[in-house]
């Protein structure tokens, strides 16, 4: 089987962070409406078959209250042991071998989830489809999506939208 | 008089650079078309007064032949003894200062380019409108726009566009 699709959509500030510092997500409120905005990422979540999140994303996505995956395969990247709630799934090694495996189980389409398991992939050139939304801030310091030393990765724009929120996306996939 | 309007108007990486290593601008080169496409830049240029850069920006720009700026007021920000050609004024101190000086000359809206310019003036909270077009690439290593510590700028998005060399730009101004 081949590997599953993958599929990246993450909101960052101007300057490229998807967390201010210690990991504060309050950079979104500004961008957080009621009823949430059609970004797309409700679409992306009913194609999925999988997410694959690190530990650190898995830790913050689990202090939500209810759980916004229920019903959905997540498995957690992680060398150490995890009490994770019912069903999650823990996975160590090579992203790469960690797809390949979903692959042979059938799984088709996989998203990516946190600046980690981003970063593993465009190392390992495994990124096919990257959505990005910016939030209309310059944080200054934060948690940078694109940080260290990473190869050189080119995409093909597919589309840009504003919303009344003032996040501008851009959708992209491999080039 | 009002200090001028400020515009700052730039392409940079999805990792937020604005050249690869050692001032690199090859990653320019993908989004680079003849006819060049009408992203906005030149209807801007022909708004502004006078262009505010910094020494390592006019160093870049005065490689190039012809002067793209010709017959516009170009001030360089240096500290140091500049041989630029004919025409370019230097300015020393506080870019606040700088500006009041300008407007106090009746000099209406300023052009801010270049990173180090455009992060003195987000410190200094002197940024009017903000352009920013990505260029489909994540570099991976080079001169990143919003380096260092910056105090946290909110923008409001005035709107997105995206062109066929797979350039994607949102324009904001002061929120």
């Amino acid at each position: 089987m081949p590997r599953p699709l993958t599929s990246v959509f993450l909101g960052l500030s101007l300057d490229g962070c998807i967390a201010g510092p210690g990991g504060d997500l309050s950079f979104l409120d500004t961008v957080t409406t009621d009823p949430p905005e059609d970004t797309g990422f409700a679409t992306l979540l009913r194609t999925v078959d999988a997410l694959v999140m690190g530990r650190t994303t898995y830790e913050t996505v689990a202090a939500f209250d209810p759980w916004p995956y229920e019903g959905k395969r997540t498995l957690v990247l992680t060398h150490r042991p995890l009490a994770a709630r019912a069903g999650i799934e823990t996975r160590g090694g090579p992203l790469a071998d960690i797809l390949e495996a979903l692959g042979n189980e059938g799984v088709a389409h996989v998203y990516l989830d946190g600046g980690d398991v981003v970063r593993q992939a465009l190392t390992a050139d495994l990124v096919d489809r990257l959505t990005l939304s910016w939030v209309p801030v310059v944080l200054g310091k934060g948690m940078r999506l694109f940080d260290g030393d990473l190869p050189t990765r080119c995409f093909k724009l597919e589309g840009t939208s504003q919303f009344p929120s003032g996040l501008a996306q851009a959708r992209y996939v491999r080039g």
